[in-house]
């Protein structure tokens, strides 16, 4: 069987480690494979199934021979290495936002878009983590008609910020059972029982950048340019998984058991009608998998037959991020 | 001073408690003052500023010579004793659903619809906790306008389950950090960590009985009764203060400066331009006070220069519940 050269960019962070656990998961055909970092990692080591790799610093010389490289790293260290990774002939999966919007970038979800894959021309990005969890599960109505407009409202995890966002939920638990003062660093302010309306940069319409991802990458993953999206972004004290209330307006009108159809027989994505004896799922029922949930489909009472409702779960460390770049390299390797 | 004799009818629970601190508090011109409850909480006590009153039980012969009663017991002890409270003579002033749509019984939010009061016949009733902190933002903006239409997800506290509902969290919380096993009784799966997406009983429609009330308890409260609302309605493990957003289509152009200085202006609001040196509130920005805090107003990208999206977040065991309800006391005791 062939086998292929991958390299991990940043594969001490939730999404490396993630990246590294979906590879050796799904079975990849994985030849040589390379755990980079910055300098101040390497030496260090992580998991890969049974063995472990040792973090090597990340140069522009590190891509060489490399067939994929998965980016797990900041825009700024994304915009760094990306020429370098094209250089070498490797294909580029950058879960950062440095090049989502690019004109010259496809922007994947397997199950929605792969065909967009092929335009590249050596980089493809990775959407957003709740963009991805809510157009699986809005691509299983896109399938049947246009979507005109969305309102959505997440639920999103701490994890979202990494694993230092766990790791601070975690420290404040601790800290109400002791008694000891709450420290938030990672935050703006305590998350443990509390919800946090902002998440990203604010920009001058009052949205933040998070918020507009769901439209502009939205509209170019479903290939519906002039798609309206009106999202608001809260951070709440759940450890992983995130958690998206969607509401939309349909070109034609559907029923809705034509849309739960729809869902029922759509790739990555789950109708709850009966997790663990409830008619919808949670963010704890979707951890640590990769499939989209999805519950409380009904009327959008708005917009009347074109009108519908939904809420939807998923793990955005792994199908919010690692487990899609995994399946985009696997759009070339298992074709 | 004129005083007036009150009895708390269900004074054992979350809100009964919080409503002899708000009499208190306030310093309501209290007169005699009954702490009733079922018979097995009689001869237990509960505080009232710096003294403490003895439970009795609740009969139907409670209620004579009290001025007003307020209800916080389930709506079917509120069906049960609300005819006693009015025989008596006194102001039935009820928490409850039970009477909520009644066309006879007057639905008030005393800085929206004071005037509605006067038109009772013995029973004036109290709305939803959430229902109460969405329509104090969206009031406001009501003075300017009509509003069409609005969509709204909710952020809700474990409180609004009652007592029991903090112990459980609180509870999961011991537990995750002493690593026992977590238990759930209050509700349907473990909250910690989690979001559950459904409150109260699912309608016919597939949305759940608590939210068609932002819907029908609005229409009544705003006078509006063509107001369209698509509400999801969501438990996340916060211990106090409701947190909605809320998007809005109103019948004339407003521009966000209008619509912020409305907001400002409105009774019972807060203008969430500097909480803490954020321009956003949270839950625990608002937990144990009156007050409606609003953030995040900005244009609903829906709906052009007719939408506005907000934040809000209340207390919803004191305005979404024990204030509310003395303050429509308040509006005959203090005239």
């Amino acid at each position: 069987m062939k086998t292929y050269n991958i390299a991990i960019l940043g594969a001490t962070g939730a999404v490396g480690r993630e990246m590294l656990k979906v590879l050796y998961e799904r079975k990849f055909p994985v030849g040589t494979i390379k755990a980079l970092a910055s300098a101040s990692s390497a030496g260090k080591k992580v998991p890969f199934g049974d063995r472990e790799l040792i973090i090597e610093e990340a140069t522009e010389k590190s891509f060489e021979g490399m067939d994929f490289v998965l980016g797990a790293v900041s825009n700024a260290m994304s915009k760094k290495f990306a020429p370098a990774v094209v250089k070498a002939g490797a294909l580029y999966i950058d879960n950062s936002s440095a090049f989502r919007l690019d004109p010259e970038v496809p922007l994947v979800v397997p199950e929605i878009n792969p065909e967009d894959a092929y335009q590249n021309k050596g980089v493809i990005a990775n959407p957003n983590c709740s963009t991805i969890i809510t157009l699986v599960a809005v691509s299983a109505i896109r399938r049947l008609t246009e979507i005109e407009a969305m309102s959505a409202c997440t639920y999103q995890a701490v994890s979202g910020a990494g694993r230092e966002g766990i790791e601070e939920l975690e420290a404040q638990i601790k800290a109400e059972v002791t008694g000891e003062e709450k420290v938030n660093k990672i935050f703006p302010c305590q998350i443990l029982s509390n919800a946090i309306p902002r998440i990203g940069d604010e920009l001058e319409n009052g949205y933040t950048t998070e918020e507009m991802k769901l439209q502009n990458e939205g509209r170019k993953i479903l290939h519906l340019p002039e798609l309206k999206v009106c999202c608001t972004c809260v951070r709440i004290p759940v450890k992983r998984s995130h958690s998206i209330s969607v509401q939309m307006k349909t070109k034609d009108a559907l029923t809705i058991e034509e849309v739960k159809e729809a869902i029922k027989n759509a790739p990555g994505c789950v109708l709850a009608e009966d997790v663990k004896g409830r008619n919808y799922p949670t963010p704890l029922d979707t951890t640590d998998q990769d499939l989209v949930y999805v519950g409380r489909v009904r009327r959008d009472l708005l917009n009347g037959d074109n009108g519908i409702a939904l809420w939807c779960c998923g793990d955005q460390v792994r199908k919010g991020a690692a487990t899609n770049a995994v399946q985009i390299a696997e759009i070339f390797a298992r074709q």
